[in-house]
């Protein structure tokens, strides 16, 4: 038959989609495993929901919806439905349970781990496809649970090596964020587009400053490009209400928590000794909480945002978490338009310079909250639940930054080298020996291979095994063959000589970290390089 | 704020697709991480590539289109581009490589394990996402990286506990198939449609037996429904040519291999003894290969092929891996058109009842072959390559069905009972201080958990736990927290008495398996049951 002759196609991966080595999938491999292992001590188990949710089922609760599919791939099935490649774990999650509620014990803690899609703009660093880590409690009507969440956050945080300090969870309330537009005539179904369009404007702050907000939340804002995006139509008094509001947010974020030395940010009471108006303590500051009941007092939502934020503020001191490593603070938004209660925000503190040359904290890996109107969407009951959702690659990318991921290069494959390419079964015989004889169940791997290249010119084996990393390499030669012998090589101590062998003739004479033994003493030899890497 | 009430939608997975419980989960952990050791000492290393690759790079290759979306789910991106999910683990691979040839060691070792989309019709047991876990080299030109892969299967299969003689590794070569076609007048680019149409004809003989193979071979078939088939139109002697051909393969297949008993399979002379005409040793029926060589002298592409399968059978008997392991078998064909040479199958041989309630055997469970054209697809050299796929899940239920997952119920979480839910901060620390100090890196988890739901019947709180597995709750009421102790009951001992317990005077009357110890005791009388369980 004629050889195939098709015209070239491009090998490019998708745009907004990566590839990922090994190095990065062996750490992410030891990161999800101690994630998993603290979510297992809190009673989590795994439970998965597939790629694809009905379009209906996941609903429209993205944050940006700047391009027409709202944010998510969609696509119709043969029977006219939509079907919506998941754009989170949690719409899925509250579709399983529902789907499934007479089987789960309740409350249901699950945890889950998987790949997510947005349809969005690709740019640097911004993919359409990453993995979350998502523990959630389904039917849990108490903030109790909220505030473990929050103490398992911190937990994670822990057990992947930063150092205490160098992350917070930061502790908000929807229920006060409610409040405040309710309290500036924005309550009720009828201005939920509103309410969104407010709360993306005060997002927007550090991007567009006071005067840019101000206009997002008034009649609208033209960018440089002309470009001009509708105001939330607020009027001139509830945009100062909420001016004031931020201001002040925004003068006292910045102090006492943030920037502080790890040192004092260890001394809890520096901060927890600070009492409110209220008399009560709390894990943040407490002028913050007060500034809204004064200023905010005709909402009952507000007191009772705070009052909850209270009670996990106490409860998670009571398990002597204090403002290290949880902290309320009333500036945590989160996106998502589920949320209907506490939210939370894991944020890591170390600085790191951004695309701008600014010297920032690293900032956001993971949040979530209280969704108690997701699961009864399918329902005819209500359902609380909370849950917390970890953004996988970025808390990857800031494990490295910190030093806290594996960079010492894992050792390569023995290699069994092929010098005669007729005596190929010889070769992959010594190598399933050996391969055999050092590999058990439940001991680290010792990788064996036969070169399984074009094996004429054999100055290339030794570059594949040296930029795989091995740490020796088996040669048996015709002369070796006759005497019953095999060439066992050292790797690291031969090393320095290697670059400039060829041939086979200029190898024979280069004998550095080589050690010529009896056939049945191979894989001994090769166990003795091991021991010498391992040592 | 008027809490929202949206129109009830229906909680339901899309048809086709899957949720997965945390046994089923646990139970692919487990599979995958046996796997992923296997493939590692072989040296191959992980690497993983996006969910979505451009429809172009995939190319079509898969076995059915009986689909408008030619099997695949597609979508236009908003640059007018065309992107699909991947359908395997290969062609995504492929891309990979040649994308980053030059940074690539060569021969390149990879595994990766991964959910692929088919969009097919869904029924019972088809499901239109599942998971692959693939392992190839490429840039390997010789039949003995076939060979490895073969006996990287083999062993593979026994690392998984299934026992050998319950499963083989079939090979034979995409050549000696397309020297049969060729000799049949199938050759050249030209008729690669009617080849692949003979194909799936012969692959249907299990179905339509040999009559309505004839009619798909010649002009075509009618099924019962009035649809019509168009077939490959060959001529009568061409039809007869085949005929001849699998109708003496499939006698010889069942003897001597299929339905032996395991203890004569085990003995690998007994196959192996038997030579070829042309006197070489064979891990398989010689009398095939000569039925092949003699019917089909013209062809060289089939005396290659044959001669390739005899290189495979020396290699893989020189490691010892006999007949009981892998065999030669003409009859294997893979359905994945962009395979070019030894295409391998594996095949699980216990005994399963199928929906007929026929006993057959439990079948494939994985595959694959060498696809010499995939990478080089994208490039301007040849660049030659073998792999193979398991298919996890279908290899899941064959597990299961051998017993050989891990069935007995993980231990749940130690429970810590709310009986009074304003010392819900009390019972958050219990389990923070049991959880820290019973748990430690590298220990199996203790999971420990507080009753999260609504605490006022303390019935629902046991049974939870006992719906959890949970070894052991804790208890703290009124009574006892003032006299400085805690209850902590051992549920295996005290679950006869539990289910007629509905409230927390009726259970004070009930301390069976429960014991009374100061609360600086607590975690030792936890610690002490724990222990009794896992003694």
């Amino acid at each position: 038959m004629a050889p195939k002759k098709p015209s070239r196609v491009r090998a490019r991966q998708p745009r907004g989609f990566g590839d990922r080595t090994s190095a990065d999938l062996y750490a992410q491999e030891r990161m999800l495993g101690i994630i998993r292992e603290v979510y297992e001590r809190y009673g989590f188990e795994p439970v998965e929901t597939p790629m694809f949710e009905y379009t209906d089922a996941l609903g429209k609760f993205l944050p940006d919806s700047d391009r027409p599919n709202e944010g998510v791939f969609s696509l119709q099935d043969d029977d006219e439905e939509w079907l919506s490649l998941r754009y989170d774990l949690t719409a899925p999650l509250a579709r399983y349970v529902a789907e499934n509620f007479e089987d789960l014990p309740k409350p249901y803690r699950s945890y889950r781990a998987g790949y997510v899609f947005r349809n969005e703009k690709p740019g640097p660093g911004r993919f359409r496809q990453f993995m979350q880590f998502d523990a959630d409690i389904v039917g849990a009507p108490n903030v109790s649970a909220d505030a473990e969440m929050a103490m398992m956050m911190a937990d994670t945080m822990e057990a992947l090596g930063i150092p205490r300090g160098q992350y917070v969870i930061r502790v908000n309330n929807r229920k006060v964020l409610d409040g405040v537009l309710e309290a500036i005539g924005l309550g009720g179904e009828e201005n939920a587009g509103r309410r969104l369009t407010v709360l993306r404007a005060i997002d927007k702050l550090d991007k567009f400053g006071v005067e840019g907000v101000r206009l997002l939340l008034g009649d609208g804002r033209r960018d440089e490009s002309g470009d001009f995006t509708k105001g939330a139509g607020l009027s001139l008094s509830a945009i100062e209400r909420l001016e004031r509001l931020y201001e002040f947010q925004s003068s006292e974020k910045r102090d006492p928590f943030l920037f502080m030395p790890a040192a004092e940010l260890l001394n809890d009471d520096h901060v927890i000794g600070e009492k409110s108006s209220t008399g009560a303590l709390v894990l943040g500051n407490p002028r913050v909480l007060d500034f809204y009941l004064e200023n905010f007092r005709e909402s009952a939502l507000v007191e009772q945002g705070i009052e909850e934020l209270r009670i996990i503020s106490k409860l998670v001191r009571s398990s002597e978490y204090g403002t290290a490593r949880i902290r309320l603070d009333t500036s945590v938004v989160r996106g998502l338009e589920y949320y209907t209660g506490p939210v939370f925000e894991a944020e890591l503190l170390f600085p790191v310079v951004n695309e701008k040359g600014e010297k920032v904290v690293f900032g956001s890996v993971g949040g979530g909250g209280r969704y108690d109107g997701l699961v009864s969407r399918f329902m005819s009951q209500p359902v609380p639940a909370t849950g917390f959702s970890i953004g996988v690659s970025r808390l990857q990318t800031a494990l490295k930054n910190l030093g806290r991921l594996e960079t010492t290069e894992r050792l390569g494959p023995v290699v069994v080298t092929v010098m005669d390419r007729d005596r190929m079964a010889d070769y992959q015989r010594m190598a399933t020996q050996i391969r055999n004889e050092l590999n058990a169940p439940g001991q680290p791997v010792v990788p064996v291979e036969v070169f399984q290249g074009n094996p004429k010119q054999f100055g290339k084996q030794l570059q594949y095994a040296d930029r795989r990393n091995s740490p020796c390499v088996v040669i048996q030669g015709g002369d070796e063959k006759a005497a019953g012998q095999v060439q066992v090589k050292d790797l690291a101590l031969g090393k320095e000589l290697s670059a400039g062998i060829e041939d086979n003739a200029a190898w024979r004479e280069a004998r550095a970290g080589q050690e010529l033994v009896p056939e049945a003493e191979m894989v001994e030899a090769v166990r003795r390089i091991l021991a010498r890497r391992a040592g």
